[in-house]
């Protein structure tokens, strides 16, 4: 409903929402202006902001990303420095592990060239929740100039991140995840020293984030047409988190949501396919079932006949899907879903409980 | 109203969102798939498709580009060359003055290692129509070889152009200008065997107009989060744009806009900036008048408050303002300006008819 109103993107009007916005992000970080930190908005979609960052703030002469990797997002990050000629070494983690502490500062100590370490918050390609603040502390406690550039796509707004205990430079995140708002752009809250320090390093004109936040702060406008309607949109997802308790109160209805899926898909049969230790509540990952009778293409169209959507796993290792418990959803929505499973499966005659396909 | 459904961005019914917006942009343009073009969206503002197209299909070794300019757009374009690292020429023409086809033959003349030309179609600068046609056809006649790069940001949908005969390798333009969708996205229409031989050459993972068009095709998808709610207003403004007669009934529109615009501004003493000969409809550029009491902040203000937004000149030469006659405008709207003006200019006590600033 927010998205009905036309605005002029240079407009003085628009420009109060992109103020609001701004601010409410740094509020949402935990971060403020007068302690050093600043918002500076991209638009695109959440990988957009991720290269904005990695290709505007890596230094051209003797930058070096370190990329702690546990992911298809890991991964992305690493093959933007790579497009960029910017020296990028990983440390690969299995899907089912979380990167480690101890791993950047060996890194780090093997490597003396590295100036930048990246590292997935919430991985969406299994759901699996990775250290950050503890990454951020190590690397800070071995190498305090290294620069620490987190993508927290589907993490920031429901789990708590702290960018001044985690020395976090950049937190990337998007419009259209835990904020619930339209997709249509994406953000890096920065350190401003950091981020003023990497003058000179952008290489692109549209993804140029320092030359982003300069005229976002001189003019209080985009440089290039923004998505109106779409941050008009997210103003008001940003009311709507902050009267539901902010990050809290999110994070509360988002682990409801995921025990109540979690419960019943157990009675099926269906377990996650990551450990308690490092599953999120945004996102599960399930095996396949062994029973022959299982046609995932037909429970995706049931599902969607229905109104659900799910999606397919985006794992290297084994058949999978996925189910997000995030969005406007609530208690009645995740059980609306389980009936809807089961009938499915039941329609489609396979046994239950099932038993699923081992790695 | 269009944007009042949620879609997930690969779901099956948002793959027929982005297959209609495809084709409508191919049937816009004038051009089939099966004549060899391909439209590539790109998310973003428009800037983000030049660049996309620029620093995706100009060659790593041995391409050039040359740029002839006669705005900031075309300057625009010429920097993006020039932060990829680029080899770029510019021809600069003034603000007043269309680049001539017989500059791009003589260019090509004398340096042959130009591999790429660029063109603005329509300067929004000033409101400046560039014929493109005629520097395609010369282009091609001398260096059958050479790509031609055109950026029709505030052009396509309202003028006519014709990609075979004016050998227009890449046409780029946004959702958000003729076409009277809102802002989100921009895309190319490009020459399928031009963009093929582009492969290598991009020197961003985002803004990658081959490996786009290829998930687009090979998917039906995006490769990274689309601006869902914006595609589907955008199919919905090209159903309009179809009812309304298509690129001719739209232009009829602006153009009677423009004259409605034209005949009560001459009224009152202001006349445009350009030469006929060069002028379009979309916008118009006006110079300030000579009287002291003509305050620009608060005729905008005074406009603004009465629901109407107009522009701040963007030129390098001369204090001025624009009127922009495009968008769900008609011919009551045009009067309502010029009446709101014309009240306006009583009030700051402005003599009218004016005498305006000269060059």
């Amino acid at each position: 409903m927010a998205m009905q109103v036309d605005l002029g993107s240079r407009d003085i009007l628009f420009m109060t929402v992109i103020k609001d916005v701004r601010n409410g992000l740094l509020a949402m970080a935990g971060v403020s202006q007068a302690e050093g930190y600043e918002c500076v908005i991209v638009q695109g979609s959440g990988t957009f902001a991720v290269e904005a960052t990695v290709s505007s703030v890596v230094p051209k002469q003797g930058g070096k990303l370190l990329v702690l990797s546990n992911g298809a997002y890991g991964k992305r990050m690493a093959e933007i420095a790579r497009i960029h000629g910017i020296p990028v070494s990983i440390r690969h983690y299995g899907e089912r592990e979380a990167p480690r502490p101890e791993h950047a500062v060996e890194e780090l100590h093997n490597d003396p060239s590295i100036t930048h370490v990246g590292c997935i918050h919430h991985e969406t390609t299994t759901g699996a929740l990775n250290p950050i603040e503890a990454i951020g502390k190590a690397i800070h406690a071995r190498s305090p100039k290294v620069s620490f550039i987190v993508d927290s796509m589907s993490g920031f707004g429901c789990y708590p991140v702290d960018m001044k205990v985690g020395h976090i430079d950049y937190l990337v995140s998007s419009s259209n995840k835990c904020i619930e708002a339209v997709p249509g752009f994406a953000y890096a809250v920065a350190r401003r020293e950091a981020l003023e320090a990497s003058k000179g390093n952008a290489r692109t004109l549209s993804l140029d984030l320092l030359a982003q936040w300069q005229v976002l702060e001189a003019t209080g406008q985009f440089r290039f047409t923004p998505p109106t309607h779409t941050l008009l949109a997210f103003r008001q997802a940003l009311r709507e988190h902050e009267a539901e308790g902010g990050q809290r109160g999110r994070l509360a209805r988002y682990q409801h949501n995921f025990n109540v899926l979690c419960e019943g898909m157990a009675k099926m049969g269906f377990h996650p396919y990551l450990d308690d230790d490092i599953q999120g509540c945004i996102i599960t990952t399930y095996m396949f079932p062994t029973d022959p009778k299982f046609d995932f293409p037909r429970l995706y169209k049931s599902l969607q006949d229905r109104g659900i959507v799910i999606y397919p796993g985006k794992l290297t290792e084994a058949e999978c899907f996925r189910i997000g418990s995030i969005g406007r959803l609530f208690e009645a929505d995740m059980r609306f879903l389980l009936t809807a499973f089961k009938d499915i499966m039941e329609e489609m005659g396979v046994q239950l409980p099932v038993t699923q396909r081992s790695l």
